[in-house]
C-alpha cells in the first residue's frame, strides 16, 4: 500500500513550476532570451572563483579517501569551526564550534530545526508572505503551520495578528528576512518587538517559544539598508542558513544549523539534530563541499546585480503607477498587481512574455512576484514590454 | 521545549563509534599503524582516477551557474537516463528514466523507500544480523521494525521464523545481500523463496508487501560468488543503492532509489519519492555529484584488495578453530567469538590491540565483525596478535 498523503501530493502541481515550464515551453517557439522570465529564484551570477580553484586543489592534491570519506556526523570539524569564527567576528556573538551543525541547505538545515522543537500537533507561526515550502517542510514533519496574515503596507511584521495567534500550542516561530517573496528586511524595531513578545509568552506559557530564522538571503543586502542579526534579539533562536544564494550554487546543498551560544542547552540541541538526521537520511552535506565552503566563508559571488536590476524594475513599476514596498535585499520584488485577481493579472501578463507569479501561494493574494535574478540586459529589455502590457490593460 | 525522543538519544552511544574512539586514542599512544582496528566499515582503496578526472573537468571548463544550479527534484535527468541504461544492461531488467529517484546514498535512499511504504505503525521485517541504523531509519519514520532470528549455521534467510512473522501488519521487508555484518551474498534460492512467500502473503492479505532492498555492497563480490540481482525475484522492489563503497566516497552522500519496472505504480512511486523530499529536506544530491557519478556508472575502484584481505583473514580464524561462514563479498567477516558473551570477547581482544565488533547490536549476540576495509600489510601484522590472543585466552 503506497501512502496516501503522498500521491495526493502529486496532484497538486506548484504554480511557480507550471509558469517555468511555460517560460521553458515559450522560450523554444521563440527564444529562452525572448521570454522574461521572473519565475525562478535561482542564481544568476559565477560562483566565485575561490570556490572552484578549491575544490580543483583539494581533487587534485589530496588524499581520495580522506577527502571522499565520511563526515562526522554534526559536521566536518574544520568546517563548523570556520563558520562560527565568521559569524562571531561578523555578529559579535561568541558561536563556537559546539553551535553549528552542517546541513543540505536551508532546507537541510529547517528539517532539524522543526523536528528539534515541535512534537506532533504542535503549532509553528509564520508570517505572510511566505515561502510556499514551509508547509511540507513543517507539516510533513508533524506540526501544523499557522500563517500570520501580512501588513502589506510594509511587509514588515503585523504584530496584532501576531499576538492574537500566539497561543500556547505554538513551540516555534518561524521567520524569513531578508524576505522571498517580499525583498523586505525586518527591522531592528520589528526584530525587538518580536523578541519582547516572544519573551513575554515563553514566560507566560511555561515554555520555551523557539525562533527559527530561514536567512538564505542574508548576504544579498542593499546600499542603505541595515540588516540586523536575528540572534542578536533572541537568545533562542535557531539559524539556518544556506550557501546557495550567496555563493550562486543551489544544487550543492549546503548550509548549516547555527544555535545561539545563549540559548539553553545549545550544545545538546546540536547534537539532537545529529540524532534527527538519522530517522530522516540526512547524514551530513558532501564532504568535499563542506571543506570547500570553508575556505570562502567570508566571502560572496559578486551579488550587485541583483541591487541594479532592483531598481531599475522598482523605477519602472513606481512610474506605472504600481504600489510597491521598496526591497532592502533578495532578488525578488512584491508589487501589487493592477486587478483585484493577481492570477488573472499575472495570465494576462504572459501575453507580453512576462512570466510573473500570482502571490496567493505566498499568502498574499493580489500580489505578484517577480525573481530578478536574471541579466541586466534582459530587465532592460523587459520593461517596455511591461509598460506596454499595462497601458494596453490598465488605461 | 526540546523533543524528548531526540534527547533520549544522546545517552545511547553506538559500541561502534565507542571502539573506534579507543582506536583512535590508543593510536596516540603507540602509532595508529600498529592498532590492528576492524571497527570502522570505510572503504580503504582509492576513488578512481576517471571520477576525479571528471570532476575537475566540469569544474574547469563548464559554466558555474549550470554546473552548480538546482537539480529537478527527481534528479538530474541525464544521470537517472545513465543509471537506468546501467541496470537494464546489467541485470535485463527494463529500468528507464522514470523508475530512478537520486538520492543522498542508501541512507537516503531508505528514508524515502520506507516513508513511501509505510504509515505510522505498520510492520518492517529485516533479518538477523542486520545494520544497526535500521531501527531508527524505521523507527524515526514511525513504523516500528521486527528483526527476524538469524539462521546462524548459513546467515542466509531463517525462513520459519520468518513466515511466522510476516502477518498482515508487514508492509514492507528490508533485505540487505551482500551483507553487512556478514558478508553473506543471499543465494538465488534465497530470494526465490523469499519472493514465493512475499507472493503469497500479499494475496493472502490483500495489499502489497514491498521489498526493500539496500544494496551498498552489491559491487564487492569474491570470486566463484553468484549474486543474484534481488529486483529479478520480485516486481516489488525497491532497490536502494549507494556509491559509496563501489567508488569509495562515503561522504559525497550519492545513491538513488531504482522501483522495479514490472511493480505496479512504479513511475507514481518515483514521484511520491519527490514529494517525501519536500518534507525530510533532502532535495536531491548535490548537482556535480550527481554529474560525475554518471561518468563512472559502471566503473568501481580497484576492489580486489578486500578479497585478499577476506582471504587471509579467513584461514587464519578456521585455522584458529573458528566458527565463520566465508564471505561472498562486502568488507565484513562475522566469525562465532571463542565464549559465549562477545562483548567479553572483544573487550579482551582489546589488550592485543585488536578492534574487533560485538555483534550483539547486529541481532547476532556471540559473533562479532571485522571490517577488513584495511592495508593488506596491516591485516597480515594482525594475525600473529590474533593468533597470540586465541592462544593465551581460550587454549
Amino acid at each position: 500500500m503506497l501512502v496516501q498523503k503522498y500521491r495526493d501530493m502529486l496532484s497538486g502541481k506548484s504554480v511557480i513550476r507550471q509558469l517555468s515550464e511555460f517560460a521553458a515551453a515559450r522560450g523554444n517557439e521563440i527564444g529562452y532570451e525572448n521570454v522574461f522570465d521572473y519565475s525562478l529564484g535561482n542564481p544568476s551570477v559565477p560562483v566565485p572563483q575561490e570556490f572552484t580553484d578549491a575544490m580543483v586543489r583539494m581533487l587534485t592534491s589530496e588524499n581520495s579517501n580522506i577527502l571522499h570519506g565520511y563526515s562526522p556526523s554534526l559536521g566536518i570539524s574544520s568546517v563548523r569551526e570556520a563558520i562560527a569564527k565568521s559569524l562571531q567576528k561578523r555578529f559579535g556573538i561568541s558561536y563556537r564550534m559546539e553551535n553549528i551543525f552542517m546541513a543540505t541547505g536551508a532546507a537541510g538545515a529547517l528539517a532539524h530545526a522543526i523536528r528539534l522543537v515541535t512534537e506532533p500537533g504542535d503549532e509553528v507561526l509564520t508570517f505572510a508572505p511566505f515561502f510556499p515550502e514551509y508547509h511540507p517542510y513543517v507539516e510533513l514533519a508533524g506540526a501544523v503551520l499557522k500563517v500570520v496574515p501580512p501588513n502589506t503596507e510594509t511587509f514588515q511584521i503585523n504584530f496584532a495578528a501576531f499576538e492574537e495567534m500566539l497561543t500556547d500550542k505554538v513551540m516555534a516561530v518561524l521567520i524569513n528576512t531578508p524576505n522571498n517573496p517580499s525583498g523586505v528586511v525586518y527591522s531592528a524595531d520589528t526584530l525587538s518587538e518580536l523578541s519582547r513578545l516572544l519573551k513575554l509568552k515563553s514566560r507566560e506559557y511555561g515554555h520555551d517559544i523557539y525562533l527559527i530564522s530561514d536567512e538564505p538571503y542574508r548576504e544579498i543586502i542593499f546600499e542603505g539598508v541595515e540588516a540586523p542579526c536575528v540572534a542578536a534579539f533572541y537568545d533562542n533562536t535557531i539559524m539556518c542558513y544556506s550557501f546557495s544564494k550567496s555563493l550562486s550554487l543551489p544544487g550543492e546543498r549546503i548550509g548549516y544549523v547555527a544555535i545561539g551560544p545563549a540559548c539553553k542547552d545549545a550544545e545538546d540541541m546540536i547534537n539532537m539534530c545529529g540524532q534527527i538526521s538519522r530517522g530522516i537520511g540526512h547524514n551530513c552535506p558532501p564532504s568535499i563541499i563542506q571543506l570547500a565552503v570553508a575556505e570562502v566563508v567570508d566571502k560572496t559571488a559578486e551579488l550587485s546585480v541583483y541591487e541594479t536590476n532592483m531598481k531599475l524594475i522598482y523605477n519602472e513599476l513606481t512610474e506605472l503607477g504600481f504600489t510597491c514596498v521598496k526591497p532592502g535585499g533578495t532578488f525578488y520584488i512584491f508589487p501589487k498587481a493592477l486587478e483585484e485577481d493577481s492570477i488573472e493579472f499575472c495570465q494576462k501578463a504572459l501575453k507580453y512574455d512576462l512570466v510573473l507569479v500570482p502571490a496567493d501561494t505566498f499568502g498574499a493574494p493580489g500580489f505578484f512576484r517577480m525573481a530578478y535574478c536574471i541579466d541586466t540586459d534582459k530587465v532592460k529589455r523587459s520593461l517596455p514590454m511591461l509598460r506596454k502590457f499595462v497601458q494596453e490593460n490598465y488605461r
